[in-house]
């Protein structure tokens, strides 16, 4: 087997992530390595610190990037609040909310499932229900932005319900981190993970975390060890504590990955985390005025509609994955496909940090237009990129 | 809190790990992002599991690189292979065998321990003696490269004794992967996990592990789930497995990683496993000649020295961190210190990859000649870089 260097084809990132990246955390993730324990690498870890306390609205002083992907960083969450013969309260409306029940049973816990249709959000009702039917239970689980339908639940609501019980919340932000506003410490949520490449544009491969004091009392009073030596926090903070000096080795910290997570909560800072709500409201106006030219719909309610992840329904008769391939062939756009109960029954739209810009919303109005003119499929009144334009330039 | 963006210092790297990165990969790391499903990006991770097939020396079909740090790499194969209530003889001569143990008993499996002397190899005889005593154990679990100390066991050896009383064996091979030969097939390992930081001097972040047809059925075969969801190998081998068009998403693959990990492999190839390993030798023969010359002493035998990790001892009367901090202030190289029961008493220089050139050999060796000589330190004979040159130019 002869095998050459590998250069990635020109893509436009219009799915649920990865997003595209900023030259500049390209270049900060292409710099030289150093090592996991120089000094200056410790003092931007530290900068990553304040910068994570930013973009999670938080003080929590265990607030660091885990060092491998989201589902790593969901794992974090449960294998150190959870311990055998616990019971925890799910909320399932998507694809990753089961993945929160498994992550439950395989902590030898018991997960009680409050269960919503795909495509709305958190039912507060039904989660009441489930609290007080429960009062043993020690937390309640929930996913702020489910990445499978661009829904946004009510996360002070939820987390309201759940602290007036004594149980603490866990929070999957992975797709809302840096896209609509994540107020960690203003909702009381007691541990919550994100990712970096959804609408922080960074590379995929760390996860950002972020647990209240109240979660570390639990972790810290524990009667069993944490089931991962990987990502026990009691060893993780030994790493990542603030005492500079005293630094302990746990694992080799992700050095380039860093970086580019250090360039890209700079470039958030830079831009201020409400300008970058803002921005990615005012490119999901505009993507969805041109979708209504279309005649196509959004799966979503408006009132819980995610701005940086737009489901769209496909229309009858229309080869969903047809257009998806002539996206990416003729204009090298990905657009992602529908997952789980989903799948085959919609398109998903990622408008998210990097991708979330003008250029992105008309081109793939207009890619989009083409594709299904030229596969013979309905296209409303068509006109879509003139239509998006409308919005941006008002 | 005003935060600029990030520029490493100059480093030269010589401890244990991360190494220096040849610029071919980190101009791989920074291309742009692609989609984790993307057509092109599969063909990509098809080339990495050959690539590992040659780097691993083995025919595994379940090759492939765990998306996290070295540490998981561990726990994946704990996790995957080991249940609670089962056995595992755990070799035990330096950090990485005591955080083995750690792994089995977070498992719920009660670890036989096998310890020796750090510094020195696994006892083949104490090893015997354990297997007879443990006829029900399910594992043997070994370091080959202690990263800690700087030997190397007979992995060849442990793995028959192993499979002679019907047991899985596992192996860390983090340090020697591409620097010493690990001969997967030859040697009948059934599972193995390595570093991409070391050896193969690509970033740190992922992990690059191995599994027999025989770990697999044990895999397959499993009366509890997996304990984690994130390192269960059942699912990720619904991503990595080769049917490229039914692949099934289970978390996005550090993408821009994996770019790095494919250019380190493709450099590897080019140069040949086996001219590494020559490599590797040659120039831990010119460190030791200059180390020689400066009266310093290696701490491990000759006959299980690792080329790629030379363990020195402090002489007495040194300030060890001292001579590290001049080497990282006044000649920007890195050394690494002591872990463990060998804190405060050796230095680690590491030759590994990129790093074992005769460049670093020179330049190391003439600045640590230096740093003792201005501190007062004694220098023996002296001369350490020109007896370094013999070697290197013979």
């Amino acid at each position: 087997m002869t095998v050459s260097s590998f250069h990635p084809p020109s893509r436009m990132l219009m799915g649920p992530g990865p997003s595209d990246i900023h030259s500049r955390v390209l270049q900060a993730l292409g710099r030289p390595v150093i090592g996991h324990l120089d000094p200056e690498f410790i003092l931007m870890m530290d900068e990553i610190k304040g910068l994570l306390h930013y973009a999670f609205q938080t003080t929590n002083q265990m607030t660091l990037p885990v060092s491998a992907p989201g589902s790593a960083g969901m794992e974090s969450c449960f294998v150190n609040l959870v311990e055998p013969g616990d019971t925890v309260i799910v909320c399932i409306n998507g694809v990753f909310g089961g993945r929160m029940v498994e992550n439950v049973e395989r902590c030898g816990a018991t997960a009680i499932k409050v269960e919503d249709d795909w495509g709305t959000p958190v039912d507060l009702n039904k989660l009441a229900d489930a609290i007080q039917g429960n009062p043993g239970a020690k937390a309640v689980a929930f996913v702020h932005a489910e990445t499978s339908t661009g829904v946004q639940s009510d996360a002070a609501a939820i987390s309201k319900l759940a602290q007036d019980a004594g149980m603490l919340t866990i929070m999957d932000a992975v797709t809302s981190l840096g896209g609509s506003p994540v107020l960690i410490d203003e909702w009381n949520i007691d541990a919550c993970y994100s990712g970096t490449q959804k609408c922080l544009s960074c590379v995929p491969g760390i996860s950002p975390v972020t647990f209240s004091d109240r979660a570390l009392d639990v972790i810290r009073g524990r009667n069993h060890k944490v089931q991962s030596w990987f990502l026990d926090m009691n060893l993780i903070m030994g790493y990542w504590s603030s005492e500079g000096s005293t630094r302990s080795y746990h694992h080799t910290a992700p050095v380039n990955t860093l970086y580019a997570l250090h360039e890209s909560l700079v470039m958030l800072k830079d831009e201020g985390v409400e300008n970058a709500w803002k921005r990615h409201q005012r490119h999901h106006e505009a993507l969805k005025a041109g979708l209504n030219a279309l005649g196509l719909n959004l799966l979503v309610d408006e009132a819980y509609r995610l701005p940086q992840l737009n489901t769209v329904t496909v229309p009858e008769g229309v080869d969903e994955a047809m257009v998806r391939r002539r996206m990416l062939s003729d204009f090298g756009i990905e657009i992602g496909a529908g997952l789980g109960a989903l799948a085959g029954k919609v398109w998903r739209i990622g408008l998210m940090g990097q991708s979330s810009s003008p250029r992105h919303v008309t081109l793939c109005l207009a890619a989009l237009e083409g594709v299904l003119t030229d596969l013979g499929a309905p296209t409303g009144d068509g006109g879509a990129s003139d239509a998006a334009q409308k919005v941006l330039l008002s």
